[in-house]
């Protein structure tokens, strides 16, 4: 059960990726500690140039052969000025109290397009084993000059409609990110906007409808979330929170005690940090922004202009304007190593399929 | 693993226990069948009063002599007049449509705790051996009293924080409710009320946190969906959908019918029905509703307003205006006889626990 297709597939000797977290979380180390473990790193790249993105590469490469690249894939937007210059307003006595600087130039979507069009090119041009996506759908001429070069590729859905759009347009593999996921959502179709499917009803109605292999994401932690997965139809897993937390990676010391310390029922949805949904610990900034959510900008403008006061918090160590991604499982949280955390689940998954 | 603390105390050969649900669909034909092939049926009593429930439970005995009975946990409720008025003219233009009924007096916090009173008296009389609760904490007079006649009590949480407190008030044993379960959220703490937490992060954190047995339930429908439980730290499953499904369901045709061909994305929450958010299928009254839905009267007394609406509907098996309650799990279900359900479950079941 532990060795498939994908684990095959993807020449990893256990069915586990790590889920790449963009905004400096998937260090060149937890990447590499990962693959070298025995399961795939992942570049969360969606946030890096191509410059940026050529040199993780390159450090990943240093100490390891097998890994894999995250893209966002961006989608048309189209944000008035007036809903911007609203958006800065609200911000702007948070910006002033945290002694936040001046955003940067907002994206466009020609900037968005134009930086994920380099992207694909350091991808296909360092020889990056896996690529995988969020957010969108890639279009054909992606797809196929990654598959031409052999790259493995795998998209991210919500819903059983997006895993069949994945399978048709030639995808390899197909991770479905569960409700209980943190960090951002991955719906990409309009008609799959009500998508905060379960796993438990998810990996099962998905695996029946689709021959390519299934990754479930989203709440699994330890040996029983990964069998649990196996056994509803998915062939591997795909953990973000379980490695956010190790030593190895880049979220910030309040990000990880944050974590040790919330329940599940204080892990919300929210759309005010980025413009797009995504699951986190309240605080005091979802909280405030609550009233404003549904006009807040569109991804990735709100991300933008959020920029600076993210920022600040992490500087401050102020964990109330911080963006603390989590999945809904945070009472499994560990504090510990890749290793570590790869051989206990490894050693529970094992205990389990002996009983 | 099929076999152990939950069905030894629950006396049932197989660890599946029939979701009680409300409102005419658990039949005493489903009770007894589900409970003669080995699960554990149960009485979905919530609507009915003393009379109609003593009459329930003779005709499940006529059958059988293991069920349970499931009651609704009243709690305060103040709605304003101002708020009937509005909602009744909200809904007037679709019962004149409908040729809907008037509808009858509406219920009191005193007159739903006489009911209750008198529905824990019966189950007492009629040495009911199972009875469960949703939507609140009965008090600790209701469970000494059921407990001292040996009456297993089980409580329903959709937070670890509800679990506990059921496990502290001296319940026997704990379902987890599922952010994939169909029909009414069980939720009955404030501090719970964001708590959509799906069964691959529940169950596991439930398990580590109390000492009583657990049984999952959101979204179960097949012999993947019990093993996964149980994987997770789950003692047995328990299944609306599915059994909502069987021939023995006294679910209308039109909701059976939908329910095949829905998918998990169609599938919303909403206050529209019953004042209490409850998962169903999107229909014509969900989406009229939504823009009053946050100023609805509270359960139960926005139930009681629309259950003219509902009868007439149902009448015209007119499924715009019909609950179609629904799990996550639309995909996995089949119309079949509850033998053969059963029957399906075991043998997957079986088979997964081969591999």
């Amino acid at each position: 059960m532990l060795i498939n297709e994908v684990t095959k597939m993807l020449r990893i000797k256990h069915p586990i990726i790590q889920a790449p977290m963009a905004g400096g979380i998937t260090t060149s180390e937890l990447v590499t500690s990962v693959s070298i473990n025995g399961g795939l790193g992942m570049i969360g790249a969606g946030y890096l140039n191509a410059d940026q993105l050529r040199n993780e590469i390159k450090m990943v490469k240093n100490k390891t052969e097998n890994f894999g690249v995250n893209l966002f894939v961006p989608t048309e937007f189209n944000v008035p000025k007036a809903e911007i210059d609203k958006t800065k307003e609200i911000l702007r006595p948070m910006k002033e109290w945290l002694e936040a600087e001046e955003g940067k130039d907002l994206p466009t979507a020609k900037s968005a397009m134009q930086t994920f069009k380099e992207q694909v090119q350091v991808v296909i041009e360092e020889k990056v084993p896996v690529c995988s996506f969020v957010f969108g759908m890639p279009d054909q001429d992606v797809i196929n000059r990654l598959k031409k070069e052999r790259i493995i590729v795998m998209g991210t859905a919500t819903t059983v409609k997006e895993a069949i759009e994945i399978e048709t347009n030639g995808m390899d593999v197909v991770i479905v990110q569960g409700s209980e996921a943190g960090g951002h959502r991955s719906t990409f179709r309009k008609d799959s906007e009500n998508g905060l499917i379960g796993l438990m009803s998810l990996i099962p109605q998905v695996s029946d409808q689709v021959s390519i292999p299934v990754v479930a994401a989203g709440g699994i932690m330890d040996g029983r979330g990964l069998i649990a997965s196996l056994v509803l139809g998915a062939q591997a897993v795909q953990m973000g929170t379980a490695f956010l937390m190790t030593d190895e990676s880049g979220a910030h010391q309040v990000h990880k005690q944050e974590i040790l310390e919330t329940t599940e029922d204080e892990i919300v949805l929210t759309r005010a940090f980025s413009g797009k949904f995504a699951r986190g610990i309240q605080n005091e900034f979802i909280t405030q922004m609550k009233k404003y959510e549904q006009y807040l900008p569109d991804f990735p403008v709100q991300n933008s202009l959020t920029q600076s006061v993210r920022k600040a918090a992490s500087v401050k160590n102020n964990k109330e304007y911080m963006s603390l991604w989590s999945g809904q499982s945070p009472r499994l949280s560990q504090k510990q190593s890749v290793a570590k955390l790869m051989e206990t689940i490894l050693n529970d998954a094992q205990k389990i399929l002996n009983k």
